[in-house]
């Protein structure tokens, strides 16, 4: 029987449109996912769903604040995905601990924690109250590949 | 009797003019406080009092270096604040350990540290050596709700 | 016999034509390393090579993706000087574990890995596997002393 948070999941990504399955690219000369102790850092996620970045160009301008929750479940979903292949399930995950997204965003945008709660939701459907976390979200310049949004985690496993 | 360092809150909340023993509003969809091990992460903080965000724009056009050091105490203390409800007193923290300070600004605007400093000598003088941290300070383009200061912080606890 | 990573750091200070045993400075009220437990936080690195910050302006504009990626050579240098100063040996350190690296840039330039990418050589070679790290590089509009590149990192020792 699998995890019910592997099987939330992968609901999760039926329902979003996207496979989080296969090999997760990343760009540099970093690992994505890296334990010590009990804490376990994931790298910044992109919006990316296999080659493509979902959402390019500024929140507020060429991206709609839905486009931007859009990429932001896609890049906590990532992250989820990552975790449950460095450990085999979600299961293994004890408590969300901190997240931080970026939005690529114009000046006059200041939605950027509605841009974040998106991501925070994806936390909360897939890991019930283990999903509960700390974050920052805040609104940058440029984001690498022109990307949207850009989010990372700490989480904290058994 | 008060533990010192709550009683040297109190007092620098005096000083300051501001309330910070109310109940401490969040915009989104996670927790302001969150303890793993001897790890406790603080959100990202606002410059906020009560409902209102006190220092609102662009350091370096509507918000003058002083307003946005104000801006840092307030963000400084309402983590703080936090750390107190959550743990109780701040007697029981042993040791500030990474603060982050973002500075929405213009692009002339260079004194980042100095923005900074603010929040840094708020955890020096109400924690005493424990409130000596790591920091990180950039400058970015946008806040949430157009604030013109967020900072966050990792703690230790005994 | 020195350690071989203390060798291989200072062979690559060599290489880089920079010296980084002499007094660090830092600009604020802040701590530059700080170890809790089995994690060591090092406070955001300018490129800063004695007095100098070596690269100041916009990557993308006046500073070169080339130069940038020498900027974050430094910043890295130094976030391991330091660490070598606090821990007396860069042998007591067991992993790198979070990089967040900060771009200065214009709105064009998109490279933000890349940039990130020449610090975390720096890991590599002088740490080897346990220079392997999780990394977030995001594009801001300003830093401390107009800096090109700031760099932060967690690590862990033994």
């Amino acid at each position: 029987m699998p995890d019910s948070r592997d099987a939330s999941f992968d609901a999760l990504a039926a329902e979003l449109g996207h496979r989080f399955d296969g090999e997760i690219k990343i760009g540099g000369n970093y690992v994505s996912v890296l334990r010590q102790g009990s804490l376990v850092y994931v790298s910044g996620q992109l919006p990316r769903v296999g080659d493509t970045v979902i959402a390019v160009g500024r929140v507020g301008a060429e991206v709609s604040l839905a486009e931007a929750q859009a990429a932001a479940r896609v890049c906590a979903m990532r992250a989820l995905a990552l975790l449950r292949q460095s450990l085999g399930s979600l299961a293994a995950l004890s408590q969300a601990l901190r997240m931080t997204v970026y939005v690529h965003c114009t000046h006059e945008f200041t939605q950027q924690s509605e841009v974040a709660d998106a991501a925070s939701e994806v936390l909360h459907r897939v890991l019930g109250p283990a999903g509960a976390h700390t974050r920052t979200s805040v609104g940058v310049f440029q984001l690498p590949k022109n990307a949207a949004v850009e989010m990372d985690l700490i989480v904290a496993v058994e």
